[in-house]
């Protein structure tokens, strides 16, 4: 098949780009600008693509943040919350309706270019908070976008991960020699992942609930003892 | 209600703007830049959105053409076709995609605004080549918008004018006052609508159709006789 799909540049999307080249799929990503804090992700996501040897295109958005208030995403007024991605303080990092945003821009890209899918690596570790990485929502989707074009009666969401979790991916991952040390996953941005926002604490989960070592270059920032750095509140 | 439109300085969404005022709605518009040809579309948006007394938020999104190739509407290789609405040929200015993408832009600025409802000023007439102004397809990006979203299981689209005519909108603008000489319909831009293109022709048998005067300012350059400025072929 021919996908487009979503790379952000974090573990989740680099290993779904190894799965979907294994598979011999025709793959080819699209990561969005929206004025993320963590724009080390976009460059982790163009690095992760040049290493799969597959077209990204880089799509600038910007002006997002003038539409939204209160994620700390987008917001530099609110700050990132430290702790377990499932509780309530990781609401905060929820940009609404921002997972419809993206698909709906790569099924855009994607019907130009003749592809039959849409690539989404949503898995359950991400059900909790973000109500836009659940099958229901991820079915409504596909219906919205079938029903509203010409000639995408076929168009799939491709999201198997929806029901792994995150150590699933990660063990898939180093299966199939992804490349996850040079993928993003910190919400602070930086140099080197803090160790404590809700992704890099699911992040070092997920490689210990799979028994890997975790690859991220650098290690973790609150690991170093003392914060040196002021990243490990 | 609280409501977010997507006012595009046409003579549908202006209409509904003045309906929801009308019914007494507490309305903000969105009026999206993706790098259209008829951005004077959007002079015409503010101008509308400023006479109705309501905030406009102006959201420039000019790569989208980046996304997209073979719509008139954002690829200047691409002639913008003439002649009537329903012909196969008007599915040229089709932009994959676009109405969930502009959609869905709405919810998030509704949802960061805590807003009620998105108004979209889809009607009848656009049923026969966008797939996307059917209700179908509106009834399938609410539930989308509900199950992607915190706190937004009655989220409303709000498109009053699906089983409407074009005739019929122009009518209500008329009943209401609202100013439809200052909306603009013509693909082509310009400073006058040019009288030929699929949005001119359909604009011009809306007020003919409802025994109106066409508001248009300046009438249209094909009515001039010999084709002066080069638009009318």
């Amino acid at each position: 098949m021919k996908v487009v799909m979503l790379l952000s540049g974090g573990l989740d999307s680099s290993v779904l780009l190894w799965k979907l080249r294994a598979e011999g799929h025709d793959v080819r990503c699209l990561a969005v600008d929206y004025g993320q804090r963590h724009a080390r992700e976009l460059e982790a996501a163009e690095m992760v693509a040049s290493i799969a040897g597959v077209p990204l295109l880089r799509f600038p958005m910007p002006s997002l943040r003038l539409l939204l208030r209160g994620s700390s995403q987008t917001d530099d007024a609110v700050a990132v919350p430290e702790g377990h991605y499932a509780e309530e303080s990781m609401k905060q990092t929820v940009v609404p309706n921002r997972n419809l945003i993206l698909l709906s821009l790569a099924a855009a890209h994607g019907l130009a270019e003749g592809c039959d899918a849409i690539g989404y690596a949503a898995h359950t570790g991400d059900h909790a908070i973000y109500p836009d990485c659940r099958p229901e929502f991820v079915h409504a989707a596909q219906i919205a976008f079938r029903l509203g074009n010409w000639g995408a009666d076929g168009l799939q969401v491709l999201a198997p991960f929806l029901g792994w979790l995150k150590a699933d991916i990660a063990a898939l991952g180093a299966e199939l020699r992804c490349p996850m040390h040079r993928t993003w996953s910190c919400y602070k941005g930086g140099t080197r992942h803090c160790g404590r926002c809700g992704t890099c604490v699911e992040r070092r989960e997920a490689f210990e609930m799979a028994h890997l070592k975790d690859p991220t270059i650098g290690g973790y920032i609150c690991d170093d003892g003392p914060d040196l750095e002021g990243d490990c509140a």
